[in-house]
């Protein structure tokens, strides 16, 4: 079996845990890394005994050892970096979005279905176990139809300075493009269907700097579906808790909730405060088996070419989404969403 | 201590437990009751050694005896019963709605306003011990601001025949009028805000008969309140696990569930399924100690000559409301709602 | 229906909440405290109305309007004022134990027989809503034979310093006789068998001083019963969350357990801990209902002239178990258990 | 970074499980197998692409190739499969235990002293991250000094049919030495002592069959340990809801429960039944990442030359003390253990 060489663009937060879990996987080379920052780079390098490091994309690029790259570069480069990636016949990993714009991912996205090379876009919630138990039941009927789904992405309180200072710099598209995007893609997932209506509210209390910057600290969005299921969103940037992370499914026959209490582990402290379950604190701890299960999957892909389930389409919905709910909090109005 | 006569109208199920909490109040005795079929007139009467049983509201109040009147008949008569009691010049404990139409209620309050007799209103999750500490917590900030409040109100599916033929026979309001109307009064009560805009959806999957009755199995609603805080509502009547009345409150500092199982007692069944907390299968059960609380509050204010928390115009505003949510989901659109 | 009129004697903690639910008790009167604490009767004589307070429990039952009296005393006063209400003529409701000595709980148990007046014994856990659900799915065969039953009472912290103080006054009997008994009642009120063997182990650390009063701060009992099931005890008096009194019954075919957390209510709280269940506190906050539970069928039988469930041998038996342990522990040996 | 070539001896369920966590390890060869059954040889070979599958253990030993084997056998051929592993220079991870005799157990601890090879012993409990979460909490001095540990070990009864058929074949060793050695493990591991007296009950009600064997469907043993410290067992066969692994510590602030219900994961159930959280079905679903630690860390021992935390000394132990609730079982006294 060819080992598969990969490069990693992007050493933030979560390109380290991809490096970590490209470092550790059997048959695969961490061949790679393109960092801006280049003590990090050699941070990187030297902790990983990664072969090239460069502080340049496009650079990294010419390598032509590279079967692959995996994106985790910011959000406003990730249309670049598919479409330098796809030229240099390269299988691509990236991290949400495709791109910021609609029209860029649609080009993104012909460039993508022309390509044979495996396109894999980071929705690790399908990854997840829990997710993937639920959706188990549900696609065995066991809860019946469904008829509504609730889904919240809450950022722990403990991020929240350190978000203000990153949305001051550049603009994070707001809480719904930047967070809500996963519970769009896990309704969309789960329920085979499509967006047709939304209505956002939010507000702004903990941090009111947020305001300026056209940011939330807690925002929620009600969906109707195309199937006349409707859909309640919450995202957050203030868990006082941790990183909260629910979906609620309910059916004609029962309820499922995914990580109501976003449970650490296995273990109950009984001290002066109560009963106490600890908490997931951030996404590299909640969803660190999901990270590693959706590389193994683009892996797999490549090996047996093949396209993950995922496709570069349930991107452009997710994006189109969540623009629509920005719309509708700036507007304070029903959006109704026309697709191609 | 004077013994206090109350009547109760109504013997139907929340008659019922009425009936069998003013019996074991001291101080009170359960001097009469009136009621449309006979039989169950008996029976009370018998098992509850009460003096006096009516097949006919207003003879009961011909009853000079009686100090008070608990009116638990079907809603197209409360108004009527409060004005023909407080025309008696009794006391008045009245299940919700003060009536079915705004002008009924409005003219109501007006006499409700004149009277020196106390009158108080069934929203009994104010007596609620659970709903009680919540709101302890909140007003002692320990959740900092509110920022989201969620709130269920989910019947058993086993009562679901029951309702349809119910429903059939006399209209019920529909489900935001019958059900939504105490989550309603929840969130008033805790954010001491008003609604301004909802937008209600809903479908009909398990029975698909209730469409034509103009009746639905899961509803939701979203609200956005003066104070900037969105709620967001869920009705239903199809829970397979029992009676599910469960309340979310999301502040910036912290968040509550209340109920978020609807947990029957403190066991856990550990079998074939899994490990089982069992649920609370019905409003009498889950309510069984608030609605001995909130008859024991209107004893202590008729004594003390003091009118309880809950008021008319509470009853008002949460018929406004869910009148609202009715009408946004008829015409699918958001309303505004104006008070006068 | 005649008024009941009812004698508290011993106004202690738990006196307080037998004369709180004396005093709602419809068709019951307290008639009469005795207490040797005279600022504290005159406390209760004006908060509750009562008609007479005695400095002295003789001097009480010298009152012949009392039909009934509740024995809330000391325990080493426990033989001498049932003996001496039983010689009134009384019906009794006694806390545990009848007494100290095993030959005057026979001694007693003697007069009880021969009286035709009603003895209830404060077993309260046999009253409480949890319990009684356990039992009844124990007794319907859903969780098959039982195997093996686990049973804890562990007092708050909080509350140390006071016991510290409390046992430098006057011996609680230790650990086993003090707060074991009540899981020794429920043990064999599940399984309806006799211990038969036991082996005590215990140990101080967080009070040594215990140590020199002859008491523990943990103590465990491991029990084998005469139909082969094992039983295991733990007790103590450092729970640093609250009052935890659990029971969890092992059987062929499932487990119960009884308040695995000690839950307060059924409020979640999510902060900086994580997903917290707040704890019950102490026995009165724990056992409310059951304490009202217990006084209504103590009046029930009263009115009925039955004799309770729970009986003065359900005592006996409880004492001796207790000593047993205490035994067991003292002399660090398996003490095998002969009743006659 | 040299490749480490790892043989796997019995390729039973266990064996299966380190086959594939072996497999997938980064630097690692799984380069040979040995197993009687050669149907499943050829299966593993292929599935696994495995150069060498041998139905003999000492002809796998020929190999050269080989630094390291992995012992998971029967626990009969444990001690000479070591033995023979050790003449051959090789790393060894063993599954515990390192024999059915305790002379057995010294000499090969004889002959591991000597030599230079890390040997690994398989309590993989101690790799498991939940009780890695409660002993750093304990060892940071979170819940006090522990006073009580209470550890459950249950299988699930739909294995019961297999085990009697397996226990008629070859005898386990009895309840304690086949299942509570992991919590005895766990109970020197949290407590850094050594038990000293113990006495074992247990029933046989679900499996009579299991009586003529020798083998217990229930077992429980209290323990005192050197430091005063009470431990409490239960082992058994027949948990109707899965395959519950239990610890709790209590200490003087604060207590722990590990596992308290073997979530399976996240998702909380409402159907019928309640509100349910599904359950961990068997040993390799709950400690899947447990095995895969524990290789993790024999491969970085051998690498930096270290020897791992948990000992040959343990393996000892552990089978000292599981011999003595065998004899206090059989004997039904208390036994006290000497250590040499």
């Amino acid at each position: 079996m060819k080992t598969l060489k990969i490069g990693v663009a992007g050493l933030g937060r979560l390109g380290l845990v991809h490096v970590d879990n490209i470092y550790k996987m059997k048959g695969v080379e961490l061949t790679a890394v393109s960092n801006l920052d280049e003590q990090v780079n050699e941070q990187v390098k030297k902790k990983y005994n990664v072969p090239n490091a460069y502080s340049n994309y496009e650079e990294m690029l010419e390598n032509t050892e590279l079967d692959a790259v995996c994106i985790v570069t910011p959000s406003g480069y990730h249309t670049e970096h598919i479409l330098l990636a796809l030229e240099k016949d390269l299988h691509v990993f990236c991290e949400k979005p495709i791109g910021l714009e609609v029209n860029d991912i649609k080009k993104t996205i012909t460039h993508i279905d022309k390509s044979d090379k495996v396109f894999h876009l980071g929705f690790m919630r399908r990854y997840d176990e829990d997710y993937l138990y639920a959706k188990e039941m549900i696609d065995s009927g066991q809860i019946g139809e469904i008829s509504l789904i609730r889904s919240y992405s809450i950022d722990p309180i403990e991020g929240l300075d350190s978000f203000v200072d990153f949305a001051k710099k550049s603009p994070s598209g707001g809480l719904f493009l930047d967070m809500s995007v996963h519970d769009i893609d896990v309704i969309r997932w789960l329920t085979k269907s499509e967006v047709s209506t939304v209505w956002a509210t939010g507000i702004n209390k903990a941090a009111p700097e947020l305001t300026s910057l056209n940011e939330l600290e807690l925002g929620t969005v009600t969906m109707k579906l195309n199937n006349g299921v409707t859909a309640l969103l919450v995202a957050g940037r203030t868990a006082a808790h941790g990183y909260h992370v629910e979906t609620e499914i309910i059916g004609t026959k029962g309820m499922l909730r995914i990580a109501a209490s976003p449970e650490k582990n296995k273990v109950a402290v009984f001290n002066e405060n109560g009963t106490v379950r600890p908490s997931s604190q951030h996404f590299p701890e909640r969803f660190s088996e999901a990270y590693v299960n959706e590389l193994n999957d683009f892996v797999r892909c490549i090996r047996e070419s093949e396209q993950p389930e995922v496709s570069a389409l349930d991107g452009l919905r997710g994006t189109e989404v969540a623009l629509a709910c920005q719309k509708s909090f700036d507007e304070n109005k029903l959006i109704e969403i026309e697709y191609e």
